[in-house]
């Protein structure tokens, strides 16, 4: 059962669904044209299925171990990384002066999504270097730049992020590591760092290390916090990887999943660092490369699904059991509709997805506030429905394996135990649902309702050809508005943050409905029209709950004493 | 983080919810009454908290193993059996005549759950016994009954089940293994059987398999096959183990979790087996078992969701984190509404299960077609409704915890592996649900009307002090009758299978507001009230999109071809 990169997906949501006509069509990103998405889309699932997809298993197996201090990563791992550094895949998206392809994070997006999927704990490595490019781009010294992209981008060296400790994990602000001038540029970085992804390895020359810390004149809080580039190499005169920094991995994490992914607890005791952006200004700097890795993270959850959807689908087509026309399980009526889901639900996130990418695209192409908008908007959702669809998908696909799924050498299981985490890290989805209903909606709403003019638009033009979908889709977003208007009403946050989870669903299964009906009609009598179809009719209803949950407020909530809760 | 048996919740369900005093008032079961039954559950409860909880870790990391094919179970767990054999719970419902304390299923389903929360995959090793106890006292001759009865009720020998081979899992007609008579009143079985939970131990002196196989003239598929019952030692003439029978225990799987209970390859050589039941009935002895094992399962479930409940409430109440009024996580509205959630639907599963088990309890003490007829409606939707909420309910804890649900030392993600099985064995959840809208609708839905009539005339009941609720009860329900309208209209069985798993979703949904009503009416004004209210207002509204699905037929689950769906 061999991976198979989901491309002709992705080039029917490019030529069809998520308007990145409208990336080519800009200054920025003329050369990304379609053929030429074609052209790096098949060669991407080619290093998908022939070089990472074999490693899947190793990483599980042999999960990466840390013996006397050096870090050993999984069989194969090293030579996975060379082939994805020297196609050039960690910075298609960086900038051309420090060696990246400067592409549009659409396609990022997509090649990530399709590693994913191929290998989840190896694909991890380079979403961690892409963050780190990203905010040195936007936020480092030319100086640091020049010394720090190139490497990074070719994959010579890596780059970590380190936001958590102990006692701060969703509240970042409450982290304790400290930092101190060193009065010749650089600062003295002291503390200890939890669940640092690929926070070393044995195939790079150099790790760097993003760190958050604090200033002694910095604020309490996320207000006083800086960023620091600590390299665990200082670079000597030629920019090599010189003597060493003093950090270290103290210990890797027993986790439940994503063994390849060695998960580190870090150490850094008065080591030297440049600071990324300004003195006290950490946070701008690690929201550029959250946001990134939100993104990245949506598409983890999406790939691994996909991982898992087609293994369940092979399964399904070879699996005799019972009395159907072809004598295996994939004809049962409920192995299909599991299956149909599975396939409608990625569907929706991937287009969500990279929708999400189209508008950063354009935000870059354009300068537009309105499409920082729109991505700052769509980011959450993209994170937290991608990760979400994963892992209901990898799920479904344990139970397409009846009692196969549940013995490991099947691989389906480690679908289920390595997508996990994705609704986790990088923010769990519990905080991309505050963010949404928050943050996110500091607008009035403004920005929601836009988004639900499109698709009522969409749901108009569309009553011609589909008149069922289309008033399906219209009224679910009408029911999605009032919900909205809701919201934003609510002075006491509280109210909103209690159903914001079901809130952020409900955006999220709306919005497939819109993707879904732009399908049927790009394909009309074909599979995407029968797949939106199902889609609509079947699992789109499921937003009037999730609205109505979403709307209940926090006093119900709150009902129950502790006391009560416990007891 | 210490495991506390729920008592007062199977103690509130007796006394308020499921009807338990019909059980009480029957002639049968006139000694259980609710002061006995309170203080059996006590006593259970300690041997779950200071016993059992103590040995779930060390079955994780030290799994049972085959060395040079003798089976070492996991550390503690041969101390664990013996305290559970000697506490009389695994006859607890066994007949009185052959060592067993006759008491009603309701308690042996409390128990089993609360044993369950505390260890799951020991307690699956006493279930095992006890569905071969029922099959035995139900369909074996007395001369079995006598010799092996009062061995596997002191729990001095040990049952297990063996159905699925290789090529037959859900489709058990299709098994190959054979038995041929030697003439004597005894058989020679040969076959393999896989997924044989529990196929042998190094704590008791015998272990008694139940074997499916296929006499020489025997029809295909599951008429005609027969249960065997195979010891691994031949009792000899006194009644003790004696000479080895020629089976063997080929291999143990790997699985995602429950690594304490040994799932066993089991071969069968010309093994020495005495029939159960008639030749060629072996499907009713079998079901039997099945019915017995698949309330154990929705039992277990719900006990290992509790389990993973207790302990995110724990952690929530102790992990600090950002700036709410204690300081801890558990004031956030977020992770309030998740325990809620936790909380009330481990409520309706429980007094779903708790009901099933009544009305087996009545069929045993009237006899009466109505209450069998109950209880075969119930099973499945306890069996699947019970395990799908323990498994929701263990990834919902594990999100509680954040970062550290996904370390295994956290236990948060041991829950979450261990319980995923049970969606899968004893029948997966979408045979369940194909079950209860085929064979448990052959009476065109009358029994569902029946229970459809109770949960509307307690509806009305309720209008007096709780109209909202009631009301919201009252609609789901005659939704829910329209559904089953529907499905018990359409001849093509395909167009009840594509909605079966959904159907019986939203059953269990209005049944669980039901029982939440229940539990309002009972307690006004008190914590009860309020989380019947969080149910009825926020989960609940679940069930109308779950009908849509349910009654969407079969054409559009299929209406992509396999290439469509594949590609």
């Amino acid at each position: 059962m061999s991976f198979r990169a989901p491309v002709p997906e992705y080039e029917f949501l490019l030529n069809n669904i998520v308007g990145y006509e409208q990336v080519t069509e800009s200054e920025r990103f003329a050369e990304a044209t379609n053929e030429m998405v074609s052209a790096i889309l098949i060669e991407a699932g080619k290093l998908c299925d022939e070089v990472m997809a074999p490693l899947q298993r190793g990483g599980d197996l042999e999960p990466a171990r840390l013996e006397n201090g050096v870090l050993r990563t999984s069989p194969g791992f090293a030579d996975g990384w060379m082939a994805i550094a020297e196609g050039g895949w960690i910075g298609m998206s960086a900038p051309e002066e420090h060696g990246g392809m400067a592409l549009p994070m659409a396609l990022t997006t997509a090649v990530n999504e399709m590693m994913s999927g191929a290998c989840l704990s190896l694909q991890l490595a380079p979403l961690m270097s892409q963050g780190q490019i990203e905010a040195l781009a936007h936020h480092a010294s030319d100086a640091l730049k020049d010394l720090y992209l190139p490497k990074l981008i070719s994959g010579e060296w890596a780059g970590t992020m380190n936001l958590t400790e102990a006692q701060a994990g969703s509240d970042v602000g409450a982290l304790s590591s400290k930092a101190e001038s060193n009065g010749d540029g650089t600062y003295a970085i002291s503390g200890q760092k939890i669940f640092i992804s690929w926070g070393d390895n044995d195939f790079c020359s150099n790790v760097c290390h993003l760190v958050l810390a604090r200033l002694p004149e910095g604020a309490p809080g996320t207000k006083g916090i800086s960023l620091f580039l600590v390299p665990k190499y200082l670079p000597n005169e030629s920019g090599e990887a010189g003597e060493a920094n003093s950090l270290s991995v103290v210990s890797l994490e027993h986790k439940m999943g994503l063994h390849g992914s060695p998960t580190c607890v870090m150490q850094y005791d008065q080591a030297t660092g440049w600071l990324v952006g300004d003195e006290h200004g950490g946070l701008a700097a690690m929201f550029t490369m959250m946001n990134n890795a939100r993104l990245g993270v949506g598409g983890q959850g999406i790939g691994a699904g996909e991982g898992a959807y087609q293994q369940a689908m092979s399964y399904a087509l070879e699996r005799k059991q019972g009395r159907s026309e072809s004598g295996t399980i994939v004809d049962h009526a409920d192995v299909r509709r599991m299956l149909t889901t599975m396939k409608a639900d990625l569907f929706a996130a991937r287009a969500i997805l990279m929708s999400c990418a189209v508008a950063i695209d354009m935000q870059a192409a354009t300068g537009d506030a309105e499409w920082a908008a729109r991505a700052a908007f769509l980011t959450p959702i993209s994170k937290a429905f991608g990760t979400d669809t994963g892992i209901s998908v990898a799920d479904t696909g344990v139970q397409v394996h009846g009692g196969m799924g549940y013995i490991e050498e099947s691989g389906a299981a480690q679908f289920f135990r390595d997508v996990r985490v994705t609704a986790i890290y990088e923010g769990t989805n519990g905080i991309q649902a505050m963010d949404l209903v928050a943050r996110k909606m500091l607008d009035g709403g403004d920005m929601a309702n836009r988004l639900m003019d499109e698709i009522e638009e969409q749901a108009e033009r569309a009553r011609a050809t589909h008149p069922n979908m289309a008033e399906s889709v219209w009224q679910a977003c009408e029911s999605l508005r009032e919900a909205t208007e809701w919201l934003v009403a609510q002075d006491r946050m509280n109210d909103r943050f209690a159903g914001a989870v079901p809130y952020l669903r409900a955006f999220a299964r709306v919005l497939g409905g819109h993707f879904h009906l732009a399908a049927a009609m790009a394909d009309p009598g074909g599979p995407r029209e029968k797949l939106a179809r199902f889609y609509i009719t079947r699992l789109l209803p499921e937003h009037a709950a999730l609205l109505t949950h979403a709307q209940a407020g926090a006093d119900g909530a709150f009902a129950l004493t502790l006391e009560e809760l416990a007891g």
